[in-house]
């Protein structure tokens, strides 16, 4: 079978489940949920055999330790891939949910009600937990899924493929639910981003350059962030030991996170009162500073930062500082070069605050918190299948609520409308 | 100014005006529409001149007689223009709605409010009043909008652009916050389709083949319905009086709109008894029917369908008939020839409306109500921008609640994430 043929035949499979789905019950999706999990348990030795291969593999490749670190399973992290399936099953179900409903004069009696999106498809890296994860999100939002994981992880996608498989079966559920594409030949993925008959969204999880090229060959619409130039800025009116105390936790309690602090914007009115506690708690931890001319001659822990540093996503321990007068410039600055990811402000100022989240355009604003709660199980989601910056359908973490959409079921009886 | 920097002024003015217009209040925005209203009531003999030109021009073109109607103003028209921006300034404010706030244990707080979209874009042909519900709606919602009338309806667009101006201008609103593209170089709507830095959704209003155009050339998300080819079911429990006075409205109330049923599907189990009815009535109203070969027997008045009915929106006095063996087969020609549009079940037997409502995969379903209640207005929406018929954010009529997207605010009061 060629490329063409084979991904049509994938689609029309998901389109085929996906219909069963939308009316499967809450109780016949949780029970594959913990039937998956279940299976992972079991399998548990078996996984990390496969993931022993595809370690061997990058390692034979060369690959950098950072990357290696996202492809290892350990009995852990197979435990928490499980335990994720289960913590899924315990949400409430997302389909059926009545969002509104309303009479109209003539009678007609209207609802707004959710319902499975079709299918999702999920492109994705190293990391073999998003096989899990993403199957357990769309089974529970009603959605058949289209899996494409790196070639990296192949060994262990497809080790975790066969408990979904199990679990599916033991559920009575069609096993083409999860389907993952079968081989890491990148003209399947052009085709998938061609497949607009058969999947309604596409989730790309992965590095700038992924997401990027997704971005432009796309034909389907996708929940995506790019990066997350996120900021946290200290007003005037901040606390100093909260605004240390967050800013230390926004950027480098995980560099790697896209939630990450990368810019920390500080009024000059509070220059002298608040940064040096910053840089203090910074340095400590080894985070590079950079800023203008004006604050390395101040403090010479503080490198000159240029113009691209204030547009830079670091995923690392740098931090850039900008001196900002007052909350107007911070959100003109936001608005410049942020990603409209998350982005916080530090104030005891009530009427600060609320300008900041009233005008920041960003999918999540935060008020005297840590940018680093950008994140579906903090939100309360219990999970999320990524984090979205468009504005479109789902802003912010996307979890099995966002997943569905809904139809509008209008009840008569025997309703004519008026010429 | 060549036509790339012509286009990227407009939206840099539209990102700067939507950002006045996302903070703007209720009564700011009310203010302007009622003094658009004012103005458009105020201008009539200059928008009926403006349009006599259009529709003068029109004529010397010889462009069809129904193009030519709904190119048409007259006193009435103008004035329901001002009626409908006088009823958009009624509806509650849809920005700052608070749509869901909880608490998590950690003791942060966490909003979704509603907040515009940001900068809307309408592709539309010749309907003059398209240009003020247009504005009307976006206002509302707080977005800026950008405007491209077809060029027939150039001159009547020119003069009711000049009534929203001074209407923005009286209510201290920027003016940029309604935008039409100067010209009707079709160079200037490819490059309003790649502006994904302005723009952040593009409704198109016309016939198949300008969505169509848009769809495969547009980087930016539509919100839009390709064809309505509805379907009404006659299921063997309906009423027959209901069944056929709900399939006359449905088809022939008008038959130019999307939501006019083209197809309907009758159960083989009551053909004889509910389908002799339904064609006198569709008959006597000079209904053209097809249908197939086993109907063509029973009654000359029918005529024989080819393959290609069951995909055709006549928009027109034509129906096609299909006869279904129940509702999982009614459902199953649905899924096949349908648009995922709008579609009604008539029947008395509350199972199979309810299995109709769930599996049916359309922006709405019906139940014993014509299909000519797909519309904003019909819903309670107050005016709609559209319908759309994509499962992703805007679904079914779109009215100033579509119109806006959500943002997360997160209160803390110093809150940091464990590692």
């Amino acid at each position: 079978m060629d490329n063409h043929a084979l991904m049509q035949q994938l689609g029309r499979a998901a389109r085929a489940a996906a219909a069963t789905l939308a009316v499967t019950s809450n109780e016949q999706k949780n029970q594959a949920l913990q039937a998956i999990a279940q299976a992972i348990r079991a399998a548990k030795t078996d996984i990390l055999a496969a993931n022993n291969s595809d370690i061997a593999q990058a390692t034979a490749e060369g690959k950098a330790a950072a990357f290696r670190d996202r492809l290892l399973l350990t009995a852990e992290r197979v435990d928490a891939m499980a335990e994720g399936l289960d913590a899924i099953a315990e949400l409430p179900d997302p389909v059926g949910r009545m969002l509104e409903e309303w009479d109209r004069p003539n009678g007609l009696h209207i609802r707004r009600v959710a319902v499975p999106l079709g299918v999702v498809a999920v492109i994705y890296e190293a990391r073999p937990n998003v096989t899990a994860d993403a199957a357990g999100l769309c089974l529970k939002s009603g959605n058949a899924v289209i899996l494409r994981g790196g070639s990296d992880s192949f060994h262990s996608a497809q080790a975790i493929m066969a408990c979904i498989e199990s679990g599916l079966l033991k559920a009575s559920l069609p096993v083409t639910a999860v389907q993952m594409v079968p081989s890491s030949d990148r003209a399947l993925v052009g085709e998938l981003l061609r497949m607009d008959q058969y999947i309604d969204v596409i989730v790309p999880r992965g590095g700038l350059s992924l997401v990027k090229r997704i971005s432009e060959e796309s034909r389907i619409p996708l929940f995506k962030h790019l990066q997350g130039v996120c900021h946290t800025y200290i007003h005037e009116k901040a606390d100093v030991n909260m605004a240390k105390k967050i800013v230390l936790n926004a950027k480098m309690r995980r560099t790697g996170v896209c939630g990450a602090t990368e810019t920390v914007l500080i009024d000059r009115a509070c220059i002298d009162s608040h940064l040096p506690a910053i840089i203090d708690v910074l340095a400590q931890v080894h985070c590079e500073i950079r800023g203008e001319a004006e604050l390395v001659a101040k403090d010479d822990r503080i490198q000159l930062a240029t113009e691209d540093d204030w547009s830079t996503e670091y995923l690392d321990a740098i931090v850039a500082i900008k001196i900002v007068n007052g909350v107007d410039d911070a959100i003109a600055h936001i608005a410049k070069y942020g990603t409209q990811h998350t982005d916080a402000i530090i104030t005891n100022d009530a009427k600060a605050a609320e300008q900041f989240l009233q005008r920041v355009d960003s999918a999540i604003v935060m008020h005297n918190a840590s940018t680093q709660f950008a994140d579906g199980g903090e939100f309360g989601m219990g999970a999320e299948i990524g984090i979205a910056t468009g504005k479109l359908h789902a802003r912010g973490p996307v979890g099995v609520q966002q997943l569905t959409t809904f139809k509008y079921q209008v009840l008569g009886n025997g309703q004519i409308r008026a010429s």
